[in-house]
């Protein structure tokens, strides 16, 4: 469930705080900000007022989001309309140093999560000798719902060469196996992979650069960006309360997504429970209550699919262009009706229609928590825009909800003639830091902090 | 001055029309825009409403802005948050067709302004074997505040080999001349250039890749794409109602910019008048109302600015991170005193600040409506953010106002070692389509129109 917080708009870094008596550099711009910083590093759960209610509402800039609690935010979150996805290697080969690092990414989206700066001075505070502790941009911004989601790769347990870099060899969960390469893959090596990944959402794009740039720049001298990718518009609801957004082909996403106010149907097919890799020997049991994220970058090819008629789109996909009802009748939540035929006992829903082939009865009943982008990455040099689809999914184990259902998308969807997967990862995300739990002191509590100890 | 024009929301595409008697498929969807569109061919000027009162409000997403008027929109009017910059290359070298190319850009531009579908039937409506008229991907969407802004590259003019490609070399205003290298540019081709372009400013980034994709598609066989630009958040105010954004070194920018609200200034800096070549042998009397564009893709280091201190980073720009006040005191707005010095008589706004450099006072009284958008583009593939400025000035001549001035900043301003040029543009602006014209039918009026007549 998302714990939502509204602040004060006076609260914001934004407000010029004009206090008598205190250095002209010390109240200019984050004054505010700094003052309510003190009691952040013990006090962790700030979540001061919860509004429940308010979970699934419209997108306002001043709604924010714990950064603790069972999950991660930004799984069953209702879907912001930004992101900002980067991936990065580490540079160190030092456990030390890469437990550091997460207690300083911890420190700093618990502050960002809550319209804060990264560090403890504003852009205008602080030592004037040294660099700021936060880089600026975001400072007039408030939250805008930002979460910020952490995700570890393969490659962080286990090198490329096999060699165990962290002494986590052990700790590796089974279903954190390599994705295999999928018919139509041209995986990009530059968009593909890394050993850490955060995935920052916000209704402010601004506000999600800023949030990774910072993390980036918390990380010099461990890590370095491997790729990262910008989303401008969400393809997905997570929410009933939402409308549901559009792809850059035309249609309705996210229609038939799980939605967080199915948490039985979030618990069976999103949340790693505690025994879930008991029989395949290794210990990862730290991943109870986390999830495993698929991120694929899927490009559209989309000036020939511009060129096909309305008819073709609509039995590609299996629902009307129009409001995303499916082929078989009804409206945009009627249930598809797999078995139904029209004249010549043709199916409605044609064989080799996205919507058939994606359906949890085509899949053994499998489902996956949908939380993609549009993307828009200039042109490619032909004459063409490279755009597509930031495709992310959350999954119990990727091995039965992912990898069957794209290995038969990849084959027989008709679609696949208009995708091109460009980058792909996979990520074992933790669990979240327990609310109340100290955060952002040395001794404090860490995403990850279960595969460390 | 802005038109705008509020759109009642229960008006919009998404308003589901269940009106009986209609089949399906023309109910579905845009049967209202469909409806609405019946008389826009012929009445042009359909700005119903107008509010000046709300010209520099705060962006709602139901904002619209009239697409007809003395000078096109998206130069003065406030700056939207978002920007999909595109240029083309012509393919073809028929005159006729580049004139029917641009009226089909001004059917669709004059549409998709009002938020509605680039053509007569939305994604859900006409012929069910043909492609639809729009990509639908904004089929939900307000105008959210759309600007279309047309601008024709010197190559339009004369080709690379000096070829007078469509008889057009005669108009060739002698202010299009091609800039010179700057000490600093690193231009690629693939972001450099170009025969047409188009500014997309909406407050929704969606609408803004919407617009130039169904652009692009109407100019498939004509033209095709050779760039194009996402910029996610505005780095100027263009309007004294305006809140000043942050670029990404973190500071306030656009403080000292023209604002609509002063239309001598901009007047003199950025509208063509009719005479302004007369001594130069070329009848560019066609820019009269017009203005040109310089459009540079500015790469920001980022991560070395990052580890700079606070002190040499507001000595750099000659302003404060915090509030953005000149450092020679005073609030945001005070006007800077580059004659003011501190201890050891040294000036309080250094010598070589961006401020000091690009202050009309140090260029001969020159200035230029600024209109740039922060741009993040993935990683470069060495570890850091592609991240910068996309910087957009409009001016009535860049070779006094734009070219002396990058001259001086890019020798002298201690921001160019942070800085690399790697894309660049200047675009003939034309002005508006007039109001109350006909536009969108075979024989109406069209951007650009008085270049080819
Ligand atoms: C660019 C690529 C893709 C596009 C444009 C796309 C588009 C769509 C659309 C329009 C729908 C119907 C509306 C809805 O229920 O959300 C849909 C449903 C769905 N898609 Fe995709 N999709 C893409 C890739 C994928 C991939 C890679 C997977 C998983 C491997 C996937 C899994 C699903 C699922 C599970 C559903 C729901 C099916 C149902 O329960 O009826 N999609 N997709
Ligand atoms: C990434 C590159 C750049 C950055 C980060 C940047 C940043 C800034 C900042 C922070 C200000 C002060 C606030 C304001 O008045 O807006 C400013 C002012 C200004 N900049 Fe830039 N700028 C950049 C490039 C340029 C370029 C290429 C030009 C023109 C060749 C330019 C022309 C100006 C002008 C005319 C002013 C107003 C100066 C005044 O009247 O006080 N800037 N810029």
């Amino acid at each position: 469930m998302p714990r939502i917080t509204r602040r004060d708009r006076s609260d914001a870094p934004s407000s010029p705080a004009a206090t008598p008596g205190i250095s002209r550099r010390a109240v200019l711009g984050l004054a505010g900000a700094g003052a309510a910083t003190a009691g952040l590093g013990v006090a962790g759960g700030f979540a001061a007022a919860r509004a429940g209610a308010d979970a699934a509402g419209p997108a306002g800039p001043a709604r924010s989001y714990a950064f603790a609690g069972e999950h991660q935010a930004g799984i069953v979150t209702p879907a912001q309309d930004r992101l900002h996805f980067a991936s990065w290697d580490l540079t160190t080969t030092s456990r030390e140093e890469v437990v550091a690092l997460l207690r300083r990414w911890t420190a700093a989206a618990a502050r960002m999560t809550q319209g804060l700066p990264a560090g403890e001075f504003g852009p205008d505070s602080g030592p004037y000798d040294a660099p700021p502790d936060d880089t600026g941009e975001a400072a007039n911004l408030d939250a805008s719902g930002l979460t910020l989601t952490f995700g570890f790769g393969r490659s962080l347990f286990v090198g490329a060469d096999g060699a165990d870099r962290f002494g986590l060899a052990g700790r590796l969960p089974a279903a954190l196996a390599d994705l295999p390469h999928f018919p139509g893959d041209v995986l990009e090596p530059g968009r593909t992979g890394g050993d850490l990944a955060v995935q920052a959402c916000a209704d402010d794009p601004q506000v999600a650069v800023h949030a990774i740039r910072n993390l980036s720049r918390l990380a010099f001298g461990t890590a370095s960006v491997r790729w990262s990718q910008l989303g401008y518009g969400r393809t997905s609801s997570t929410s009933t309360a939402q409308r549901t957004p559009r792809n850059l082909f035309g249609f309705k996403d996210g229609t038939a997504n799980l939605k967080l106010e199915e948490p039985e149907l979030v618990d069976d097919h999103v949340w790693v429970a505690a025994d879930d890799d008991a029989d395949e020997g290794t210990d990862s049991r730290w991943m109870a209550g986390g999830s495993y994220l698929v991120s694929r970058r899927i490009r559209m090819t989309i000036e020939t699919w511009d060129r096909s008629s309305l008819r073709e789109q609509e039995a590609i996909v299996g629902r009307t262009k129009g409001d995303g009802a499916p082929l078989s009748g009804g409206t945009e939540f009627t249930e598809p009706d797999l078995a139904a035929t029209g004249r010549g006992d043709v199916p409605l829903i044609a064989t080799d229609s996205h919507v058939r082939l994606a359906h949890p009865t085509s899949n053994a009943g499998a489902r996956m928590l949908r939380r993609g982008y549009n993307y828009t990455d200039g042109s490619d040099g032909l004459g063409r825009l490279d755009a597509g689809l930031f495709f992310l999914a959350y999954v119990r184990d990727p091995r039965t909800q992912y990898t069957p259902m794209q290995t038969v998308l990849a084959r027989d969807d008709a679609m696949s003639e208009y995708l091109r997967h460009t980058g792909s990862g996979l990520w074992a995300v933790p669990p979240g830091v327990a609310s109340g739990a100290t955060m952002g002191t040395a001794d404090g509590a860490y995403i990850g902090q279960g595969l460390f100890t």
